[in-house]
Parts: structure tokens; C-alpha cells; sequence
């Protein structure tokens, strides 16, 4: 499915930890995946923030000489994906509010449902804005409230409604808000003698954080003075993570609300093959990089071979090349190829985790057909999605997601596959104790839609 | 065994194919994994040669706009890892001879051996070298033969020794040489009404290529006047492909003189588990990308399950990001992670393909058991690397090669593991009907060793 | 004197005028000589503003595909010199201020001396500044000010206090003011069917422009509805244009609320020979470029030949080549060149445009000695710089200006001129029937300080 | 003139001179007239040599970090004009040879009119070349000859024909060698202990040369262990020293072959306006930059006084920004703009110093007309160009040469003026007491053509 969904950002931050910077720079690799187009990173070293920041990679934005710039003990950073239109160096982050009062730092992940009128009220009272994101209203909100740091963005947070997971940096403090709801995941964990917060668990592995903390929906977490201190801004509601964190866009290294993502998939893998009983098939093949859990999950519930029948071209091949169509339509094949030796005279069962367009679906299946595949059966590891996300994933228009307009037989007729089936909303809970958001599949949106309720029917 | 060992080269060659640029670049981003330092592709339309090259990647290098301006039906180009001191403009290939009898351009995969007295004798004679590379050599013998194109290539390479496939491109015309052993992979395919040449088979499924033909040891095969022809300038002698192309350089969707080097991989996986008959483990692990058939293949002989107990960051960050020595420490951190989830109180046999310098395999097995690993029992795909490579490989010294001061035991308590095998170089040889250079495992240097003799004991 | 003080910006503006963009970049070309370290465009095709700007020349900022961009009738832009500490990209204008009641973008040359404490009641009030200029105060007045833009416009000129020449455009209009002592010189002309606006009357002669208009001090005039307006938003005040504006910033082919530079300069080489009358002198040397119109006054009313002993290198050499003290000594050899046959064993006349640090002045005198000259006698085409300057132009401390701390006699023996004479502040005033700044000569400030009046002892 | 004529290159060299590099910087960057489409510089430390180059200005080229890395005390360095279609970065200069006999580098100014059928009979006998350059040539004959350094550059220097003054360096040696007829200029000067060699005196002020020496025609001029060697390759011919170096291309503080550049260019002037006795006139006007001199000769000897009316624009703007032929037409406009206030009902002596095209001539005798002035009487500091040169000025074909096919008068109103006047060969040769080459104006070119007598015709 890769290529069809992008999750928004990653945030990532560091309280007092020597080369702040430098682990900041670990971090955001480690969440590379979650936003490729900008990134930057602030740090602090207690009196003055410097920040740098810029579009590409974090490896393509960052070199030694800015790093060694960034010189200091408390740092954030951010990685992200820019939506349609929203390709704006303005919109890179952190972003900063810089007064006479001091420098506030701000990284977010997620979206703002009500963005629009928070933002054109903050116009009507005298606040410019420079981009085009969301984010920016809630440097915007803390400028205005009175009180303590800490009230400003208790303030805020209330203020704010739909999927968030930001972190605020001053002189000499972190603060990490997470949404009512627990959207978008959001923990800290110790370091050295610190702490560093991040979106996904897999970056404490990396500079060896250990004692793992999920900041709570509807907590503000508090870094200053050497100490940690929770505060909730309201009460939590039902809690609902994005389904779609663990089916798709985390690393599969990661624990989110304390649910490892291989895990989750692998069980996701086991439902579809409790489904299939008695399938006959010689291997099953999961598509690269993200299925490959749950197929191993699959092969080991069936007793079917897993076999790595596709593989993927680590080497990233920029879009532009590709001056006809008909070299355009060669696209898929650059970064999937199929193994024939494995492939070929083989019933297939193929695993994917997800269908948004159906396009990449029916490529992969063509693929295989082409390297001899006798039949493939495709399972998709999660439900049908046929509704837009309005909580940080970019799936645009209904009109774009083809589950919303074909009965599961016509799919699998479009994708040319000998059957196909998917997960239901049901099953998919039963993986997870905690709850789920499963707007995307079944409408069930958790919070008002404001702005976006209109969108829901393009 | 990532980051140790380097191919020095692909080539790729397009002859009689609309948009032979486009192509071209499709196939050499397919053989991105056999050089990142630098790449280049030159064109003709049948009158005219052009060039384009530079340092990076393919995607880095090549833009819409280069590649448009390079129009024509035939092309040949090149992906390149520069060893030591290598790193110049004027390395990187294809490398052009322009004089008023016509154009020449020249793509190279290998290590010629008797290069310096080569190089020595053409400077007497009054030749000028741009660069450092022994591929230079080739042009410049090229231009001093006398006859038709393909004789003066016969007599250039009946002078060469050591391991090369290349092609000579003239302005309407391809010609692809092997070495007399067959030491570096070549192989060429029908796609539409002409033909591709490439130093993988991998290639050939991005673009739809069929009908796959080994370019023999010791043949030269001319492209010309909508015509294949395959000339011997010189008897074939033993063959003996590198067996490290089949252990790691190799992509596993490749075929290499008609061995799938997938099926290889799995074949040593499955040959170890065969001689650790009534082990006692819980999984297998295999250290990704390219152990993973060989750890499959395991598996499979075994019965202990495969898992996926290491993942690799798709995103490749920058080494000179590593300000400190104690985050140097950490730098294979950012690339492989552990699942705990999946590790934890394990006993694991880890495999990987290759042992060079052993401080990957060290960090590897460290990275484990902080996961929790109970046991871990090593298991390497090949047998113990004791000599270093004259035939494009960057082994640099004997002085580096672990293996080459460490008994098994020895080498065993280094990287911390609890126990250590490696394939024999006879189990290895059973593999693949075809001849293998094993020269790395055993010092049998099929060729004479000239300029590099020397070399032999630094 | 070139290299010691600077202009800090350049305004430019077209209203109704096809291909607006590539009329302000040849405008803003023009103006280069105003500020060399950014610049940038903003456009509207009467629904839209797009911008596009960056640090450097304009040629190195726009290249042919931003300017293709940047469709519309309606431009402004901005060439700027950003003083020490002053070169974010934040900095660089023109400034946008995007609201859901459209679009403003901002260009504006002069200093602000109410700055700091606009600013930080604008940021109690809940605004966020992006940069450190004083130039973002306006936007963020005018968004705060209620009814039409030029009702907005003219409560924020109300509240700022220095030197100001600014250019608001909206999607379909644009404003230009000007303080109330019009400090910084403003001017329009009829170009094709609509304007255009600029701070320099040269940037006419290059886009053909016609029938110049000054903008009056005191006064905001609106380009809309293919009209032009003037209004008074304050009672004018004592008219005081900047004298270094006619001395050394603006270009000879400019002329400044009606006077030309090039005669003014004229005049005042005229006056200096006046005063030097006997003198016995071969040749009469202006140190280029900005002091060739004096000497060629001098020459004219004295009689003595003038002559090109002095030659200026057209290409800029980067500052940052001068590894050491020894090489950096040599800094202003590669800018002017003495013509030994044309200065050997002379009697010289040195016309000098103004004295800063001294340190050119005495590198001048110095080349002239080395190339044979047998007397120099410097005479400079303005009074003693004295005071700082507030209103516009970088010559940062009293501390750092020479005249404030020496006679003239010894002045004349630090640079060792033979002989060493200024214009009076009364001579300057002679020569021109508007009235002057003389701040940096004399002290009289034409306003209150505020945030500056502690920086005058410095 | 500017825009019409381009020199094709300045060279210079430094022997036995700490930090020989950045003072090749300094001279380089004084030579930027003579070439700004790429430069480069190699240096040697007595064991070894390196070098870079680029395309563009020295300062554009060249930062602190590869300055830096060339470190050593003798250094050779190159600008470059590029002809059309040679804009590769394999033609920029320095070249280089490096062999197991040791490394040579190569700069060059001026033309082999032979070079075809050398490079023909190298190409023929085995040699590969990089480039298109002729200067190339060079380098392959020195590496075919036999005996010491000396011996083969004398060997080489035989076999060329046409104009050149080039360096070779090994080392620790330099080479000077300028042709037989001396058509481009060379000269030497001691520098601190050591030597710097350069195309043009001016350097020589920049780094504070002294006891300046021309290399003769026909002369090799060795620089090695401390001392320097005069060699004669040839009997000196008739001295023939490109009439357009005085005229055009040199800088004003350049002495070619002893004489002042700015002094002949005065007394060209004075003897046009010795042609023009009872003239009526107001004022004396020359193009900037290159014909100040000649108006400043003709104001002196006619009386008439000489004013700045037309002044140039010190930053350059890049050609592409010109997106309408109705833009393009303003083209000039960005360059030289005239003062309305001086011309403004005038009449106008106006000096130019070459006409080639016409083209710009008309344009700035429309710019004047357009300020104002009365009457325009044009005069030539040079004979009519009638012939193309083949010795390194880029003039093309007859065809473009406005004078080989109109009468003056015809010209004079083709450029719209009230008359013009050309110098004579005669006057101009009565200038220069040495000899002139002046094939451009009379055809009499002084080698054989060879490879160019065809193009003679175009």
C-alpha cells in the first residue's frame, strides 16, 4: 500500500542531555519514515534558541556545520510530510515565537479540526500568520493567554480540538500535550541523566532510553527543573489511537500505548488465516517493507511457507524521471521486483496492509502474474478504508478511495486477483485492548468535524 | 556484514530501444546497490555521442532535464563505488575518447592487475591520463590498435589480465567484453526491438527484458546493424565467478550465469542447518538485507521459526553526522534495531552472510542481547574471509581480515557470541555447478597476480 | 569611502503594468547599489500574491523560472543591506502578511526609532514577530488598525517616528509613504499605461519612465482603479533628505526630490576649489566611483586637469580569501589600482567623498605614494562625519568614526595627505534648496530618539 | 564596444612565493576582465600537484576551503573566455598531465591556427583527447618529445603556429613561452624572493611586483632552483603585438611590452581629435569603461570638456532574465545609463573605442538622443574591423563584422549619428613604437591561417 498514505510528522525532543542537537539528529532518523519532505530541529542551551531547518531529509537538511551550532541541552525536532499546496518553507518546523518575553519552540503532529476558525479569529484580532498550517495557531493561542507557561497552554489545549501531539520549547523547559483522545502516540522515556520525547518508541532504542511513558490523552508533561510532572488539561474521553499507526504508518520496532507493532500485525496476519481455513496455497508473500509482519503472522497460523517473493530497491528513485507514460506506467517496477525462481507456478497467498486507490494493488498482483504466479489470493490486513481521515492522514476525497465504491468481488476483479478478503472493524479491535479510532473505515469520527464536515462528501 | 566489503562497479548498455537515456536510468538505479559514489550515462543517435555524470546517486545525478538532453537509441552507463583516494570527477565513468575517427565511451566493472605496467608503458609512449582509474587503460589501448573496432578490442583485451566486463560504445554500435574466467557477471536480454546489457539480470524486469543470455568468459559480443555476434578472442579458461557475488553483492532477484541468487543464499542457509543437526534454539534471525534468504533458508532446513528480530532504517543518514566518539559508537544503531518484543529471553541463531572486519557482527550481537536475547549462535553464509580481493572488490589489506588473525574460537569470543560456525569452501563449491573464485577464502588467485603481488602480505 | 558606509535598502513598485515582475527586477537591478545581501518580489494578478526572495544579488536570487512564476500586473520589491547580526532570511523582504481578509506585502527602506517599544506592546497584545527587523512592525499595525487599508495605512504611519519610504500592496492596489521629514527620497513616474515607484528617479531612464512625481513628506499616495491619489496624513515638516543620499548613496544619474546627484556632487567639487584657491596642483584625482562627479567639479572651477589616476576593479572578490593579516592588508589593492604613469612624481588633487574609519582613505593615499605621487592633497565633498546615524545608514558607534575623535590636522597625519580640508555643514546646505538631514555631521536630529538616544555615547 | 569583442584567456603564475595560491587569487581576480566563464589554479609544493577549477568568476570558484587545500609556493592559474559550444568544463584550464614521470600543468592564452592538423596526426598516432580546447594540444606534444622538460617544450613550441603565451608547470618548475610575433603579451616580476609571471602588469601593483620584464617573442623563460633562465626556441620575427590589447582588452594600468595602456588609449584620442579641428561642440563623452581614457586624450587635445554622460551599472545581470523581445531590447539599458541633466541639449563628441556589430553603438546613440542631446558626432578610437582574427579574440565570421560591408557613412547612419570618424592603421601604428598586429582592420595577418584560411570567407 506504500506509496497511497502519508502520516503528516514525527516529533521528537530532548530535556537536558548533553548534545541535544546531535540526539535530536538520531531521532528524527529513526522517524524518518513519518514525513520526508521538511525538517529542523530547536535547541536550547538554557538561555538563547537556535534553531535550523529546511526541505529533504533530515541527512540532506542537517550536515556537521549546523549541528555544530545547535549547541545546548534541550532540544525538539520534527520531521514531516507536507499535504497538497503545503510544500512552504514557512511550514517546516519547529516553529518559533520569538518576544521580548522569550523564544517558544513548537513541533505537532497531527491536525487541528477546528484550524479555520481558531485561525480567522486570531486574524480579525490582530495576529499574522506566515504559513499555511495548522500548527501555527497554537504558537498563536499560548501568545495570547495570561498566566504561567504551563496555564498558556492548558488554555490552549482546550481550545484546540481534533488529533495532536505537540511539544513546546522554552529557555528552559519541554511541555508535551497530547489530544483528548490519544490520536496521534506520544511518550518519553529516560536518557543519561534526561529525558527525550518522541511520537514512536523505536528512537529510544537508538540512544538508549529506557523507563517508557505514554503521555496520557488529555495530559499536558511537564520537563523542568531536572523534573517530570503530568498535568491533565481535561478529562480524558475514549481513548482512540489511529488504527492506521499500527497497521501502516509506525515502525514495526515501536510500542504504542504499550502495544508492540510487529505484535499487532502478526495478529492481524493469524485473523486472516483463521478466515482461510482449509485455502490451499503453496507460499505466502507479504509486500515490502510494511506486510511483512503480519504475512509472517499469516504463514505461521496457516502452516503455509512464508517466501520473500518480492523485493523492494532500497535505493529511492526520484518521480520526475519519467518522461512518457509509458515509462510512467513502469513506475511500480523501481521499487518492487518479483523473485521468478520463487514465484513462478506458485498459489499465491499475497499480503498487503492496506487498499486506498487500488493501483498499486493491481501492480504488485501483475507483477507476480508476469514472474509466473499460478493464482494469487490477496488479504489485506486491516478493513476497507471508505472514509477520509481527518485526523493527520492524507487520504483526501472519498472519491479517491475505491473500497467506498466497489463491493469486495469488484475489487478483487479490478485487481485481477484470484480472491481477496480483508479484516473486519471487529476483528481489528480484538487485536488491541486499548481503544481504536476506525474513522476511515467505518465513519465513526471521535471528535466533531468543524471545518472538515463539509469535506466528507467530495 | 554490511559497510565492509564494496562492489567497485555495474554496467548497463541499451542498444536499439527508444528513449535509451530513460532506460538506461531505470537500469542502473536497479544496480544502485553496486556503487553509490558515482554515476553516468552517455548516448549516441547514431551520429553524435553525449555524456552526462557526476557524483551520487542516480537520482541525485541525473534530472528531467540532462536526461532529455540525452536523446538516442543507444546508451551505455555505469554506477561506481570509488575505493581510497578514488573519489574524482575524473573516475567516474562513462569515460569518453572524442577524435576525429570518432567517438568512443566506456563503462567497466572489474580490477585489472597488470594496470601500472600497462599505464607506464602508454605514458612512454606518449599518452596523457585524466584520472586514477585502471579503467582508462582500456581506451587508451583501444586507440593504439590498428583495424576495425573489433579487432582493436580483441588485441586490447587479449592485453588485459585480471577480472573485467566492460562495453565500448561507438556511435552506432555496443560491444560488451568478458574476462577470460568470467570473474565479474555479464549478461544481455531482448527488450522490445533491441537488446540490453547489464551486469545483473535484475534489470531486466524493470524493463521488461526477455530472452536472458550469459555473455561468455573470454567472449566479445557485438551489437551492430540490428544484429547480435558473439566472438571468442580467447580460449575460455576455468570458470570462476566471484562467489561474492552470489554471497552478498548480487541483488537475490538476479541470476548469475544462470544460478538465482536467492536460491544460492537459501541453499548456504540451508547447508549450515544441516551441519548444527539437533541444536537447540527458538528462532532464526537474519541480519537484513542480504542474509535474509540465507536465513530463510535455514529456517526452512531446520524447523526453528524464522522472525524478524532485526530491522533495518530504510533512510540512510549521513556518516559525518558522528560528532563525538561515544555517538560514533552508536552510528550502526541508526541502521539496524532490534524487536525486542521479539528477542527478548530468546535463544537465537543469528545468521549473516560474510565476516570482514567482525566489528559489525560485534555490534550486532551487542544490540541483541540489550534486547534481551538469552543465546546467540552465529552462523555465516560463507567461509572465513583470509586474503584479500584484486578483483574489484575493497578488502584492502590482509591486516583487516579478522578471519585472517582469529582461529574460529578466537574470532567466536570477540564478537560475543555463543557459539560461531561458517560454511566450508567445499560446501560452498557444492552449491553452484558453475566455477567460483574463492580466492578471499583460499588465496587460489586464478590469474597472476602482477602489480598486486605485492600486496599480498601488507 | 566605499566599504564604510551602507545604505540599508532599495523600494521598487509597478501598479498596472504587464510583466510587473520583470519590470521590478530591472527596477530592483538598478537599485542594486542600495543593498547587495537580499532581495526579493512580490506580485498580484489582481486575485493572488505570490513572492519570491532570497539572500544575495538579484541575479543570483532569481533565474528565469521564479520570475515566470511570478505572473501579474502589480509588483513590489526590495533590495536590502542587512546590518551585523541582521542576515536571517527572515529578514529579507518584502513581508507578507496573509489573513482571510486577504493578502498585504511590504517593502520599506529606513530605520524605525520607536522600534523596541512598538514592538513590545505589539507582543503583549498577543503578536508574534517572525524577525528581527523593524520592518515587520508596520504589517503588524496596519492588521491591527480598523476600516479601509488606507484608513489602516495612515493610523500606522500615525505611530511610527523616523525615517520611512514604504510600499504596501494589497491584490489590487498599492500604497506608498513617506515620513514626515521625507528622510528617505520616494518618487513615481508613469510607465506604459500605469506606474511605477522607487526610490531612485535611475530606475526610470531604464524602463522608460516619464512625468516624475515626488512623493511629498507627510504624504501616502494610493495606486488603484488605474488612479493615483495623494493624501496627507500628517502636516509636513521641516523637509530634511539624508545629505550622505545625495554625497554617496543614491547614483549620479538619480535626481532626489528634484535634484540631481551628479550636479550636487558637481557643486560641491566646485565649492571645495573654491576654498582651495593658489593651490598649486598637476592633476585632480577622484577616488571611484562615488566621488568622480566632485573631481570632475573641482577640476572644472579650479582649472587643474582632471584625471583617471585611480582604477576600480569591476569584479567583486569575496571577502572571505584572506587567509592572513599580510594578504587582508592588501584588501583595497583589489579594488583600486593606481595608474603609476599617470601619477608618477605628481602634485595631487585627492577628491574623496566622505571620511568614515579612515583606514581607505589612508590605503588610497598610501597606493597613491607607492605609484610615485609626490604630493596628495585630500579634500573631501562633505563635513566631518561626527554623530551615528539613525535614520537608515550603518555607521554603528561614535567610537568607530574618526572625525568624532580627532582634529583635522590630525586626521591628515593618520591617512598622510599632505594637506587634508571637508566641506562646511553650511557649504553642503548651499548647495542644495530643499532641506537637508545633517544629523551625522552635526547632531541636530530631526526627531526624538526614543530607543536610540543611549546608543549616542556609545 | 563591450559585449561585442571577448578575449579568450589571462594567465599567471608565482614561483617561489609563500601561499603562492591565494596570491594567484589576487592575480586572477585582477585578470577577471580577460575571462569570466571559468578559471582554475593549480599549485605545487615541490612534490606535488593540485589544482581546481570551475566554471564562473574566481570569487565564484574559489572559497576558503579548496585555497586552503592548495598549499605550496609556485602555482599557475587561468580565466577563461569560452567560445560558443565550448563551455565544458574539460576546456577549463589549468590542464593537466600526470604521469609515473611526473605531473605537468598547463595554462594558455591565445589560438594554434595549426591545431587541427596536429591533433589530428596525435589523435592518429594514439593519443585521446578530453576536450575541444585547443590549448590541449600542448600538453600531448610535450609528452611525445624526448630529453629534459626544456627540450620538449622547445620541441612543441616549433610545432605551433599562431598566438600564445602559456605556462607550464611541473613540480618545482615554471616554463614561459610566448610566440614568435609576441601577439599576446607575457611579462615577469619579482614578488617578495620569488617570481610571478602574468598576461598583464596590472597584476603585478595588486601583489606588489616590481622590476618588471617582458618574455620575448620567441622566447622560453625557465624558472627553477631560485633563478631565471632566458631561452630562445626561435629567431625572433616581425613583433606583432594584438592591436585590440591596447585598444580594448587590457586594462588601463597595464604596460604591454612597455607601454601604458591608458597612455596610448589618450593619445588615440588626441589624434582623432586632431582630425576634428574647428569641431563645434559642448562636451566630450566616452563609453565606460574602456573608452574613458581615449575621450579624456580627445577633451585634453580638442578643448572641448570631457563630462560623464553615461554611466555603467558595477553589477552584472544575468542575460536570461529577458523574457519578451521587447525586454531584450531594453537590454542595454541595465548596463550604461545617461545623465539627462548633463546631456540634455548638448552636443556630443562620443568616444567609443571598436565598433564590431553596430549594434550597440546605435543603441547608445539612441540612449542619448533619448536624454536629450542635440548632436551626436561619433568617433572610433580604432581603423574600421573588417577581417576576423584567429589569434584568440572571439570575433566570428566577416559576416557579422558591421564595417567589412558598409561604407562610414552608411554606418554612421546605421547607428543614427550626425558623423563619424575611424583612426586610420596609420595613426594607430604611430602610436606604439613596437609593432602591432593589425589583421582585424587590414587583413595582414602575420603566420600562415592553416586550419582557419577557409573560414576567411564566411
Amino acid at each position: 500500500m506504500f506509496d497511497e498514505l502519508h502520516e503528516e510528522c514525527g516529533v521528537f525532543g530532548v530535556y537536558h542531555v548533553a548534545e541535544a542537537a546531535s540526539l535530536t539528529y538520531y531521532g528524527l532518523h529513526a522517524l524518518q519514515h513519518r514525513g520526508q519532505e521538511g525538517c529542523g530541529i530547536a535547541v536550547s542551551d538554557g538561555r538563547q534558541v537556535k534553531s535550523h531547518k529546511g526541505r529533504g531529509l533530515i541527512s540532506e537538511v542537517f550536515s556537521e556545520a549546523p549541528l555544530q551550532r545547535l549547541s545546548g541541552d534541550i532540544a525538539i525536532g520534527h520531521v514531516r510530510y507536507s499535504t497538497a499546496g503545503g510544500n512552504l518553507l514557512e511550514n517546516v518546523q519547529p516553529m518559533l515565537s520569538v518576544s521580548h518575553r522569550g523564544t517558544l519552540a513548537m513541533v505537532h503532529n497531527g491536525q487541528i479540526v477546528n484550524a479555520t476558525r481558531l485561525r480567522n479569529a486570531l486574524e480579525d484580532a490582530g495576529s499574522i500568520f506566515q504559513g499555511t498550517s495548522d500548527s501555527e495557531i497554537i504558537l498563536h493561542l499560548i501568545q495570547r493567554q495570561k498566566g504561567s507557561l504551563l496555564e498558556k497552554i492548558r488554555q490552549t489545549a482546550l481550545q484546540l480540538e481534533g488529533a495532536f501531539a505537540f511539544l513546546i520549547m522554552s529557555e528552559n523547559s519541554i511541555y508535551a500535550v497530547r489530544d483528548r483522545h490519544g490520536l496521534r502516540p506520544l511518550s518519553y522515556a529516560k536518557v543519561q541523566d534526561g529525558y527525550c520525547i518522541s511520537s514512536e518508541t523505536c528512537t529510544y532504542d537508538v540512544i538508549s532510553g529506557r523507563s517508557i511513558v505514554d503521555v496520557q490523552p488529555g495530559e499536558i508533561v511537564k520537563f523542568s527543573d531536572d523534573r517530570v510532572e503530568h498535568f491533565r488539561y481535561a478529562p480524558a474521553e475514549r481513548p482512540a489511537m489511529c488504527a492506521m499507526e499500527y497497521i501502516y504508518f509506525s515502525r514495526p520496532d515501536s510500542a504504542l500505548d504499550g502495544v508492540n507493532v510487529h505484535l499487532f500485525r502478526k495478529a492481524s496476519g493469524a485473523l486472516l488465516a483463521r478466515k482461510d481455513q482449509g485455502i490451499e496455497a503453496d507460499i505466502v508473500i507479504g509486500v515490502p517493507d510494511s506486510s511483512i509482519s503480519a504475512a509472517s503472522g499469516y504463514a505461521e497460523a496457516s502452516g503455509i511457507p512464508y517466501e520473500m517473493g518480492l523485493i523492494k530497491n532500497r535505493y529511492v528513485a526520484r518521480t520526475f524521471i519519467q518522461p512518457t507514460q509509458q515509462l510512467r506506467d513502469r513506475g511500480v517496477r523501481m521499487k518492487l521486483s518479483a523473485i521468478r525462481s520463487i514465484v513462478e507456478g506458485k498459489r499465491i497467498i499475497l499480503i498487503d496492509d492496506s487498499i486506498v486507490r487500488g493501483t498499486t494493488s493491481r501492480r504488485i498482483v501483475q507483477l507476480l502474474r508476469e514472474a509466473g504466479a499460478r493464482e494469487i489470493h490477496m488479504r489485506i490486513a486491516s478493513p476497507m478504508i471508505t472514509y477520509p481521515c481527518f485526523y493527520g492522514v492524507d487520504t483526501s476525497t472519498r472519491q479517491e478511495l475505491i473500497a467506498a465504491h466497489k463491493s469486495v468481488q469488484e475489487l478483487c476483479d479490478y485487481i485481477h486477483a484470484d480472491s481477496l478478503r480483508f479484516l473486519s472493524v471487529e476483528e481489528l479491535r480484538s487485536i488491541c485492548k486499548g481503544g481504536l479510532c476506525t474513522a476511515c473505515f467505518d465513519g465513526q469520527y471521535v471528535t466533531e468535524l468543524y471545518d472538515y464536515a463539509e469535506k466528507l462528501n467530495e
